[in-house]
Order: structure tokens, then sequence, then C-alpha cells
């Protein structure tokens, strides 16, 4: 058993965290904390009233080195970067939930705000399975994608190499309230988002680099995706549809059974994907339909887990030379 | 006061033409009908109770231009044509709600099935108030368009002009449940559509030739959209996001608010529109955002009433030589 | 036609007497109020851009009653006496949405605050129309009733005579998320109350003394209702359910349809009610089922309209000497 | 390892068996079966997709046995005891969810219909664990409570010494949509439920002389519930509340604390429960608060888990000699 911490206790990434490493047969849970302490993991989170209860500290990098051996930080960006900072340093192993470490310094500095940990950032390793399976078994730093990275990048990249790369890429990506956070705001009122539906920061998300620089990375190929987010009236969920241009017309089904043909969590799916199937697993469902060079992509996670805690501890049995998938739902949240 | 039918008032359209025809200055509903009768409209409609009764005849075409000067058919596809025909031999204005004047004959019987009434098909009018009024003035017949294509067009066609004519379009349409009618099935069963939401007939909906047809008849310019429509879990309502390439770079905010400036059912929105502003009126809220010459066009109706129902009374409104917005609501079901 | 003021515009009570009043066709909005104002209503409210607009002003007693005879005044409780005082002093006259007015004073103190103005207190008429019809027409300031005790009370008060007074009388409650105001909190949060169902103040709200107060002010009957109120995940509408015993069986259904039979805006049903046929209208829909001495009583309300400002409007028609249903919605939001 | 049986695993406690099923450490499942057969686990259920595949059998008593030792029917009644008794006959264990063996003869035929299994009806032990462990460790027959008797039960039995035997019993409960069942109706259409909740079979359900029974049977006290049972616009969850009178004034509080402090899946709650703690859970949450002799008692169960399949696999255990929570998840389905 490796002993864990959780640091960010209090929101929603925080305790999925929690219900997954509750029963986690090689982790065990000996530090959890918050920004502020003085509470127990019950008093958070009602549900776990007589299923797990602990401590709540006020997080403190020192106290955390000495009971455990790997941390996950489910922080706001920037609290994130310097607590992370001394974790490496006192050489615990940090899954970092937040955006801290998955940019290029120029981008990230641009998106967010000065970086305060260039040093690390430079080692840092994206934690997406399919693709950086390999550097995250090797890494003391992963940075943990976000959901909208997660759900697009898992759907484009198996197309980018046949795509026309003078026409745009759309996404059109849709999540879940609790995306959108804990934190009380007119956006995730139940009035407002209740029989609603509306596309917020259009084309102008900080989420599109994210997609842009990681589509470079893995294909050598520029691109520049027209990202609309929507909050869609469910609590946990992300369904994203892509419209690409093909250059060449290929069999897209075919290509993208082929691509994935071996990974565990991503299915193929033959109708539209939905958000129920996923939501309570970390699969990524993906879907594909062409009409001549037009092309919809259609991929659905749930966004706490694929988009965050379950993938999560996925790089952090990867990192602990576990298999990937232990400990890891695949049982959806249905009906 | 001019005396108006009803046929089909059991289904979600009936009943909001019921709505806003108990409180239109200058219409009288005289016939109420559906398919088998025997029934009156507060059995079929408890929420009408103590409101509005009057008994729900089998539909025959004899007996309602009796009675009445003007129909509005809420039929399904088929059974409408076959009434329409009998309506307008007997000098009855006619609105159908229906597909089956919508479309040149080719395409009505490649989607649909053979037409029946190729005669009035000839003259129908599309019910599209913004870009057919002075034709719905002066017909007997208009083919009252479908939820889709009305955000579609309302909101595509400001720009079809400065489209680049190679790149393909994209419609990711969003409808509420009510959209599907309100015949049982898996797709409007609660436990499927609640916390979830799915595209359906992706890049193959019958819709797309509909908005295809109709670009071409106002722009002689022929566009192939590729459209994808989702259920959303929200009652009534419907959300529009259209990709399109522009070929050379315009204002597209000036561009829109100069079109609809004259407009009185279409509103420019400064931010993403939403579903329940208009929720409840004859609005189509309309927003644009653009990247370079990528365009995000975002239009949102609410899908019985500009989709259907309320649309229909300003096709009415014109034929009779009313304003257009005569007993046309403008308040919205918020919050 | 008469020039109203609305006060406290922000708020949903405030925005639904905005859209009531709109198409009013014996009142003029003429003064629009909130604490800061500074604004406009289609700032406030975007469902009414290009419907109706108009500065929002920061509530001032003796600049309303310049343009304004008659004040709808939807602010929090103590607030509003402060300012209701100073209008009546103005000789305007006051429909207050707040609970201010409602209570007698000794109550009023031991549930809220001190009282401020307890010379108009005395004075003050429960705006609870099928009871207290002839007393509103005369009166200069109605203390329009909370939602809660409308719809218990409008059930209940038929069968006080008929009840085992020795036995305990239960109301379970269930109201919409609108009806915890649009102050952001933990309750009103979509995450939390979406799937969700909880009561809270059980057997201790403070509504209950209203409901005791006005059952004995009508019946000379003393009761002490336990009354359970709790959110459901809908945004608006109310549902209650009293569990009562009576002391001789009466025949309940024909009690309950006789003593109603004469009124416009109580609708009494065979099956029973739901929230769907009542949201959008001022009706207030009842049921009820008995089994040997135990009775079932089960009413529905539109929280917003009934229960707080279409009510307040029948109020103010009363008042001003116009039928109780002038410009009073009785079209539900269905479907 | 047991091999198990899962006969009617098409509709939602069916799905719910198998995803318990699945992940148990002591059952395997080697049998699936519904009324047509001629599919697989997959087709049935998509979200099942590359997770846990089989063939689904027409459901066959002998076919069965050859295969597994223990068999838990999710039929409808009627069709249940058909199947049960050819599977008692063949010594197979049966964990019944239908109503089939729940009730005395002379109840059951007076609400359902003729039974068809008298002898082995004489016999099977109702699998309400906290009362009847037992007699559960040694039948072949378990006959698995409702939804609604379990959450009523579970929450009135403590009390039911307590009570003033003339006073009436008042049971308000709301279930989630999925409690109605896979087949289509208008009552689980989503545009009748959402945004809605109603009452039905008020003071008449078939659970009454359930719950009325079992409180006899366990405390020798004769009571006639009247239980009014709502659908609330979620898909899963229960949600009860009991109004009662107390003879003699007792610490509620304590009195429910005391009877439950060795239960594992009873929780008892400080404030009123809720329906998202105990979603996904065997968890039976309850809360108490009085006033005087008015008692109102608050539970909360998910109704396809407690209400249904992980009761029964609790009840499974027990008859095979396991703990009880073998395999059992108490995680909420939060956020």
């Amino acid at each position: 058993m490796i002993n864990v911490a959780i640091v960010g206790a209090s929101g929603f990434t925080g305790l999925e965290l929690i219900k997954i490493l509750i029963n986690h047969p090689q982790f065990n849970i000996t530090y959890v904390a918050n920004s502020s302490g003085n509470t127990t993991v019950s008093q958070l989170h009602s549900c776990l009233d007589g299923v797990f209860d602990m401590d709540v500290k006020k997080a403190n990098a020192s106290q955390l080195a000495k009971v455990a051996d790997i941390a996950f930080l489910a922080l706001p960006h920037k609290a994130s970067m310097s607590f992370a900072k001394e974790l490496l340093d006192l050489n615990i192993k940090v899954i970092d939930l937040s955006a801290d470490y998955r940019l290029e310094l120029e981008t990230y500095e641009k998106f967010y705000c000065p970086h305060e940990d260039k040093n690390n950032l430079k080692h840092s390793i994206y934690g997406l399975p399919e693709f950086y399976e390999d550097q995250i078994k090797n890494t003391k730093l992963v940075a943990n994608p976000g959901c909208y990275p997660t759900a697009t990048l898992l759907a484009l990249l198996p197309f980018v190499p046949y795509l026309d790369q003078k026409a745009n890429i759309f996404v059109d990506a849709k999540s879940g309230v609790s995306g959108a956070g804990k934190k009380l705001s007119d956006i995730t009122a139940f009035v407002n988002t209740n029989e609603n539906m509306f596309a917020y920061n259009a084309m102008k998300h900080r989420h599109s680099p994210e997609i842009d620089e990681k589509v470079f990375e893995l294909t050598d190929i520029k691109v520049n995706v027209n990202f609309v987010p929507s909050l869609i009236p469910v609590t946990r969920g992300m369904l994203v549809s892509i419209y690409v241009t093909l250059e060449d017309i290929c069999d897209a089904k075919k290509v993208l059974k082929d691509f994935y043909k071996d990974e565990e969590f991503v299915r193929i799916k033959e109708n539209p994907v939905n958000i129920k199937d996923t939501s309570g697993t970390n699969f990524c469902d993906i879907f594909v339909e062409q009409n001549g060079n037009a092309l919809f992509i259609n991929s659905s996670i749930d966004n706490l887990l694929r988009g965050a805690s379950s993938q999560a501890v996925v790089n952090a049995n990867l990192m602990c030379g576990f298999e990937a998938g232990v400990g890891i739902s695949k049982i959806a949240y249905v009906p």
C-alpha cells in the first residue's frame, strides 16, 4: 500500500478523489487538507458520513511529506504551483489537477498569470494516458488535463493527419454544471441553469490553447480550434461535438476504430454517444459520422472523473507501477 | 372577429395554438378537432380546465368550413395534405404546421412520401415572415416552417453572401424534449433524457433539405448544411450553433444588426443567447462571434412557439390583414 | 389608467410584477426601483430586452409619490416597513409582498424583528382575496400573503370546522427553487438541488404562525399546524399536502366544492393536483381524498404568481375598484 | 464463488443487479435472462458495452438450474411466482423482487390476483435484513421488499410502540421516476414529469397493506397507514415523510439512535435527509423532529438499490453465509 494525500478536499474533484481512493486496493489515504482545515471529511461531504472519516488539515507541505508519498492537488490554479513546488522539493510525487503545469510557459502566462515554478514546469508530463503513458510512468509531476481538452483531444487526435489544414476546426462542447465548480455564481444557480442552456466565452475559452499545444506536440501539425463551451442543465457529464473538414476522404469509422483498438478506456460507438453511458466511469466514448469531406466527431466523458479525478488516479497508478485501471470504475451511474 | 379552426388539438402545438387564440383580439375559435373526436379541450389539456372548453370533434372538412374561415392544421405529415386539400377546395385559408407544403415536390418525395396535393404545393408560401411577408399576405396556404429550419435560417441567412462557398457549414442544434412530440418513445422517456444529452440522425436529418432549399430560394446560393440535432433535458426551447467560414472578413456583428434592424421579433444580443429568454415568446434571439474567418452564429427560439404555433398565428395575422404581432406574446417564461 | 410603482425590481417577484403590469389594461408602470438604482429594467432582466425598458431608480418614496398612486413593494422584510410607512404618509396605496404587515405585532416580533411601523400594522389587510375581498377594497395597505400560507390556507380553511381539534395537523409543502429567492446560497446551487429533494426548517418554519393566526381570525378555532417545507428540483411551482383528522365524517369532496363554488381562481379537481397546471397562472387547484376520518388535502399554486405577484395585482385591482381578474393570466406554462 | 442467475435483465432493477454482481467478490453471474431472450447484456444496456457481456436467454428454469445455485427474479408480479415455484422445486435459492411472496395470502389476492404458489408463500421470508436477518440466513425464498415499504418501515418501526393508537398515521412518499419502471407511459414521459410533481393513488396505494402487515408481524400492533405516493422529477431516489402522534412524549431522537445503533446500513442524521446522500448506496438515512406529541420522521433511500437490487444482494449474502455488506456500495452518486 502506498500512502496518498489529497489537497483541496472541499470541491467536487476533491470529493471524487476521496470516493475513488477509499476503495482503491493499492492506495491508502493518510492526509486530507483544504485551505482552512479544522474540519472533517464527513463534515465537508455528508454523503461520506459513516463511510469514511478523517481530519481535514490546513494544507502544509512538510506535514504532508511525513505521512504520504504521493499527492493529488485539487486546488485553484496559482495556489497549486506554489504548493506543488514545495512537495516536489520534499520528493513527493504530484498529480496536479489545476492548469498550472499543463501549458508552455509563454502560453500559461498569456492566459493565466506569471508562473512561479518554471523549473518544474519544464519537466511536467501531460496526464493523458493514451498518449503519454511511458512518460507518466517515469515522472514525478503529472499535469492532469482539463475536462474540455480531454474530451476534445481524444476525439480529435485520430483525425488530425487527415484534415484539410486550411479549413476551420470547430468544437461545440457541453458541460454539466459541476464543471463550473462549487463556488456560488449566477451561472451555477439552479433557477438560471435549469430549463436553460447557453454558451460562454465563445471562441475565447482558455482551454483552446491547451488543445492547440497538445495537438502540435503530438502530431507536429499546427491547429487553431474554435472552441465554444456551453453549460447544460445536468449535474455531471460532458458531450463534445467536433466539426472538421477532411483533406482526402478517408473511412472515418475505420480510422477511429483502428486508432483506439487496444485502449481499455476508450469505446468506439455505433451511435451518437450520450452522457449517461460514461457518467460515473473513466470511459471516453467516441462516435464519428461523415458526409463527404465533412466530419462530425462526438465524444462523451464524465467531466469530474475522466475529466479530472479518475484520470488523476490512472496517472497515479502508472506513476507507481500499477496497471492503469486498478481501482477505476467502469460501471456507469445508469439509470 | 374572424372564425378559426384548430385541427390536431391533442398535441403540444395544438395546445399552444389554443392558448394563443383564446386571448387573441381578432380571432375566435369556433372549431376544434383531432383524429378521434368525442372529447373536450379540457379533457385533453387539464390546464385549461375552467379557462376554455369546447367539444373536440373528429376532423371533418365540410363541417369545419361551415363555422370557420381559416384553419390551423397541427397534424402529422401526410394526414395534413389530404385534409388541407379539402379545405382549400372549400375556400378555407390554411396554415399547415406539418412538412407537407414546405418543400419542392422532388425533395418532399425523397424524404417523406408521395405527395397527394401537388397542385396546391406549387402555390404554398413558406411562412417565415421576415422573408416572405408580402407573399404570406396574399396566399391561401402557408407552409409553417419547422423549428430547426426557423432557428437555423434566421441565424444563417444574413451571412450567406459572405461565406466561403467551398467551406462546410455545420449546424449543431439542440431541442427541448417537447420537440419530439407527445407520442411515447424511449427518446422522450424521463429516465432516458434527464441528466443526459445525445445527438440523433446526425448529418442525416430531414430538416437539412428544408434549410438548403430556402437558402437557395432566397439567395441563389447553393448550400449543403451538415445538420446535427440533439435532445437536451429541458421541456421547451431550442438553441442553435452554426459554424461557418467567411470568404472575406466582414464585421459580423454589424452585418447582423443591420440585417434585422427593422424586425419586431428578432433580437440581436451582445452575449451568447439562452433558451429561457425566448421561451414563451415569438422572439428569435441571435448572437454572433468571429475569430478571423471563422464564425459562430448562435440563435434561440421557443420550439413550440416561434418554431410552430406563434409563428403560425403571425402568418394568420398577415393572411387576414392584421399587424404581424397582434395577440403574440413577448413575455418570456422567466424565471 | 392608474400609475403604479414597483419597488424591488431585481428579484423574481419584482420581475413577475413587471411582466404582469406591462400588459395590464388599467395600470401604467411609471416608476421602477431597487436598492441601488443606476440600471434599467432590461439590464436586470435580459428577457425584457426589446419588450419593456425603463430606468431603475434607487428607491425614494417622495420621488415615487410624484409619479405613481399605488406601489408594489417586493422588498426584504424590515426594509419594506420603513419604506411603506413613508409611502402611506404620502397617501400612496401599498401592496407589500414582504412579511412586515402580515402578522400580529407580538407574533411578528417573535419570529422576525422589532416592528417599526406599528400604527399601520394595525390597519393592514391580509391580501387573500377569497376571504378578505371587502376589506381589501377599502384599505390603503395590503399585506400580500406568503406562498406557503396561500397554498395552505386555501386548502385547509374549508375543513377547519370539521376537524378533530385534539388531532395534529400536518402540512408537507414542496416549493420550487425560485421560492428561495435570487440570492446565491448552497440551497439554490444547481448541483445541490438538481436530482435532489430535502426538507428544511422542519416543524419550525416561520410561516406556521402566519397560517395559525389567519385560521383563528377567520374561524375562531385555534390550530397549531406542523409545517414541513421542502425544496424540489423545479424552478417554479408549489405543491402542498395537508394531513388532518375529521371529528365527524363529512363528504369532503362536497364540502370543498360547495365552499369554493363561486370563486374564479380556485379550481376543485377530480385527481391529485399537479404543479404544471397552475404554473404561469393565478389559480389555486385543490383536491381532497378521505379514508375514514383521515383526510388528504392537496393544493397547487405558482409560488411566484398566486404565491406573490399575481395575487398582489389582484389585490391592487380590488383596491382600485376593478374586477379581481383584470390583467391576470389563466393560461398555464404547459407543456 | 457461487453461481448466480438474473432473470428479468431488461428493466432498471435487473440492470442494477448486474452492476452490483459484476464486481461482487463471492458471486459469479452465470445466467442472464428476460422474457424474450435472443439478445445480450450490452445490447440491452449500452453503458455496459466493453464492461460485461453475456447472452441473454429466454427465461427457462431447468436451464438456469444447470448453471446457477441462486436466482434473482426481477420480474413483474404473477410472472414471478410461477417461475419461482419451478426454481424452488429444482432446489435453487430465490430472491424475488416482485410482490408475489411479500404478503399474506388473503391480502395478496385482494390487491393483486389469485396466488399460484401458496405453498412456498407460507415459508417465504420478508427480506428486510434489519428485522429478519436470522430467518433470511435460513431460507430458500426471500421476498424482497418494495421501495416504498422499505423506506417507510425502517423509519416508522422504531416509533410504533410510542404511538397514540387512535391517531392517524400519514405517509407522504416521493419517488424518483425510475420507480415507475421502464415501460413507457404518460406518467414517465419527460414533458409530463419534468418541472412537475403530483401524487397518484393517494390513500389507495397497494403498498399500504405491505406496511400494515409487517408492522403487525413485528410489533403486534395494528396500524392502518394513510399512504400518499408522489413522483418527483429526479431519476432515482426516494424521500419519505411520516407524520404521527405520540401517546406519551418520548425523546424521539434518542429512541431512533438507540434503535439502530448497531446497524451498518442505517444512518441517523442531525438534519433532514436528502436524496443524493443515499443515491448509489444501500443506506437508509433517517431523521426525526418533534413538536410536542407530533412527530415528523424522514427517511431517504435509493429506490433501485436499498429499495430493490442492493437489498436483494444483501439478502443473497445472508442466505449464502457471507457478511451482509459484501460487495455492497456505500459510495453515493454525489455530486
